[in-house]
């Protein structure tokens, strides 16, 4: 299975998917630089998402700044929770992750505390994996990146998209014209400063992630008609694994139905976008491996050559962000539930008597009935106290009566509950990579088997050969498909063969040759990938054909009598 | 003007295309969220830019850090030099660019020394503009975000996406199989800490590029066919300004073939996203105005209400940042020139004569001999001396002879230049909204003439009533064209009327009513935008319809008999 990744790096790093960053200075753990393949595969996923995602749902999307204030990661819990537990060697000084060293002696490595982690270094031996030293205790390390913002005021790079989601709730649910459930989506850039990163793309300091924040009443039931009839693979946290449809999963209570709504829609997603599905689980959090936020995550996990790697997560967020950014900022991040039919509410009022309090404080009585109005009715009247401008005033019995109000209320008002689905793109592009890489049976020729949807490069552009006329007439075809918003590609180097070759190795869908009877008829030959067949097409039909090839509105096996 | 700034900024932050950033905890200046209609808006900007900048002409997409590595930046001069004066207000503290203070008085503020700064605000005797309080002396403030990688290694956020590009030459050159031009291009986020923004988005800290690097081999003559026949409003260095079209400005020696078939391109992207071009100019930078890197800039400057504001810039940027990261990184960033045909080169070479150089040292000879041959061939024969290892190593003029060699050589290597256009994308959007802003004569409605191609939301569905089966018609119809990738929302709130305005504002170009007639011949009606007129249009062609008309390949007028 490493032999799978090493080809896999060496096609990246070759063909332009991705490679390490910085290599001119030595490279820069946990960067990556996506090529022009990786570049255009990513846009291409991405668009994919969206239309999926956020489109056909009819959800907001935002874009916020990927610096924020500290009260932001304050509020959010990250500056207090957001780190990992590392050690150092004492002698070559480098510092490793703690949960990766002890995990092949701990279930669950993330429920220790420091000692009992120190505990379990001294009592394994474990020792520096680089030089074999001896290593320091454990010490928290934060994983934000942080700077300054104008000349002084502390700023974190953003370790999620989410909170320029949340800290945006109130203009948002007023722009949604405050209905909800509300889905607010966001692409971008998020930041881990890992402590030492070793994974390759799968664990980058600097990542790409696509999430959604579902903002619902917790008390309305959702639609689950919406639920769509997929098989699930579940892995519980209890550690049973059974396969039900996304509709019994929710009936049966093991997942609620915003859950099983996403996992459906994310089974779907994967199996258009080229992942195995049959190597797709979704793996329930234990307690203790919940972060901060969360009550109930399910991570999707895809099995890759390194084993079941985290990919998408859904987490159950409550209404834990938005009551810490309520708390914080004092601003009102609640919605609005209006009840089926109007309340009455009962309440009983503090009414002052001004006859007794205009005498008693003179010019401040007027405040002071203000604030005394604005004080709950106490359960039998009693002597109160009314604090004013740091001044305490005393309020007699009977200086004021209670009285019993009768008000209509049409609603109330509430935080809503936060379901998270959390796209990993760059984990997600890997996935792809190995998913669908495979080598022709005959000539051992490396294949990636990208859906043509999103597939970085479309079509290859290739004259026969380079005279008569052939190469001319294929650089005309090359502009004609590029005009029509088909990102394709020339090439004129070697032999055909060579130039299938080198387009299967990205992932090319469509090769197109010019040759001898273009010049006489006007058609084309298109080979598609996978197959390796190839047909005739007139060059007029040319790009419409490929734009509905690559949407999949037909199949190359239709193609005959979609061009007749 | 102010005013129509204000209006803009009304409609920006009550329907959702941008505002300022963490409002809930007071806002932090230089930060901006788009919202839902922004967000949108921002992305099919950027589709756009891409087909017409990138696909269309086949570049390299590439995606980097935003996190790059301290040398990084010393190399391409941001650490030295990228950096604003600024002074303080020594009664309330806030801070100032200096260039912003004394532009009234002084033509090119960046030319002058620290101290011809310091002497123009006590001449002028100019004060806090926030409490008129006195300033202190002119000092330097660095531009650039830093922060920490891993444990301790200083980085910084991207000040511009270009170097993200110029690291990679060599391993971009080798995918594009040593060619030249070779474009590549970038879209992201870059940084720049200002001081104290005042301008709202056109000044943020955190902002959207999109960048073409294009390399070039500067003995070799640009294909000037390519460049378009586009007038361009030129303003000259010497404050000349002038109209002429992009192939004079080139044939005149006022611009290079490059900027000339940019400028021209340019000029045509921004008339198809709704910029009046008539309020559009490039001016040239003054010598003393030139960012370190640039030989020449022509700045593509847009007519707003605070008057001409720089959004594009097109920088002649010569060799600089290869040759710096050459010398910095000590890897090869040059590309290959093929002679037309081999050269003959003559060459002068050392050749040491072991027999004298053997008995004289001894176990060293042979190494002194290599260092010997490496040095370049005096004029005429004379004692040399031989620098290794620390030692010197004298060698007589008879330990070597002189020999003439002949060599065929196929080419040489140099180092290409750069041409970079570069897109301030925040700016522009800002600018189309200030440009294709009016209100309706009739009724003072508010609207956004976006070009449908990038408008953020491409149709409204709206249910005459919500009764008889139109609402569920009209949300059967919205789903209909979300399936198939537009756009769309729906809209049962007060009167048609109200919801065309709503629509407007936000610059949606169709809205689609389903009315009595729809129940009785499935036909609706599509209302556009601009014009206001109505056509009906049956619901099966409304998909295509519409994405006929958003993507330009109708106009509105050629409705009819497109559908019939």
């Amino acid at each position: 299975m490493k032999d799978l990744r090493s080809k896999i790096n060496d096609i990246a790093k070759r063909r332009g998917i991705f490679w390490n960053s910085y290599e001119i200075y030595g490279g820069v753990a946990g960067f990556y630089d996506y090529g022009p393949v990786g570049a255009n595969l990513k846009k291409n996923l991405l668009d994919l998402w969206l239309e999926e995602f956020v489109y056909r749902d009819g959800l907001m999307l935002i874009d916020s700044p990927v610096i924020g204030p500290e009260i932001v990661y304050r509020a959010s819990g990250h500056v207090d929770k957001f780190a990992d537990f590392m050690v150092r060697c004492k002698s070559c000084g480098h510092a490793f992750r703690v949960d990766e060293l002890i995990g092949e002696f701990v279930e669950i490595p993330d429920a220790l505390s420091p000692e009992e982690m120190n505990r379990v270094i001294r009592e394994k031996n474990i020792r520096c994996p680089d030089c074999g030293g001896e290593l320091t205790d454990v010490e928290e390390f934060h994983l934000m990146f942080s700077t300054r913002i104008g000349l002084d005021k502390v700023g974190f790079l953003r370790p999620e998209t989410a909170q320029g989601i949340f800290v945006n709730f109130p203009l948002l649910y007023r722009i949604n014209r405050e209905k909800l459930p509300m889905g607010v989506a966001q692409i971008g850039r998020a930041y881990r400063n890992e402590i030492s990163p070793r994974q390759g793309v799968l664990r980058q300091r600097e990542f790409n992630m696509a999430e959604i924040e579902l903002f619902v009443d917790p008390e309305e039931r959702f639609d689950d008609s919406r639920i769509e009839d997929v098989e699930l693979p579940l892995l519980k946290m209890d550690g049973e694994f059974i396969r039900l449809s996304a509709r019994e999963a929710f009936e049966k209570g093991i997942v609620n139905a915003y859950m099983a709504y996403y996992m459906a829609r994310i089974m779907r997603f994967l199996e258009k976008i080229g992942i195995d599905t049959s190597r797709v689980r979704f793996r329930q959090h234990h307690r203790e491996e919940l972060a901060h936020y969360s009550k109930d995550t399910w991570d999707c996990e895809i099995e890759l050559s390194r084993g079941w790697v985290e990919v998408i997560g859904i987490a159950y967020r409550g209404a834990y962000d938005l009551e810490h950014h309520m708390q914080y900022s004092g601003a009102d991040m609640r919605a609005f539930r209006k009840f089926k039919e109007e309340k009455i509410v009962k309440r009983r009022k503090i009414v002052p008597r001004m006859e007794i309090l205009g005498p008693m404080y003179k010019g401040k009585a007027k405040s002071v009935a203000e604030v005394l109005e604005g004080m709950e009715a106490p359960e039998e009247k009693v002597e109160l106290k009314v604090e004013m401008n740091g001044s305490t005033y005393t309020i007699p019995e009977d200086a004021y009566d209670i009285v019993e109000e009768e008000r209509k209320v049409s609603g109330e008002r509430f935080i809503p509950h936060v379901v998270e689905p959390s796209f990993g793109i760059d984990r997600l592009i890997y996935a792809i990579l190995e998913h669908t890489y495979y080598e022709r049976e005959d000539s051992g020729y490396k294949v990636l088997r990208i859906p043509p949807r999103i597939a970085a490069v479309k079509a290859g552009v290739f004259p026969l050969m380079n005279r008569d006329g052939m190469d001319t007439r294929a650089r005309e075809i090359l502009d004609i498909l590029r005009k029509n918003g088909i990102n394709a590609y020339y090439d004129d180097s070697g032999s055909i063969g060579r130039r299938y070759a080198r387009a299967d190795e990205i992932g090319v869908p469509f090769c197109i040759t010019v040759d001898y009877q273009t010049l006489k008829d006007g058609t084309v030959t298109v080979r598609e990938r996978d197959s390796t067949e190839q047909k005739r097409v007139p060059v007029e039909k040319l790009p419409d054909t490929l734009r509905n090839l690559i949407e999949g509105r037909i199949s190359f096996g239709e193609l005959d009598a979609h061009v007749r």
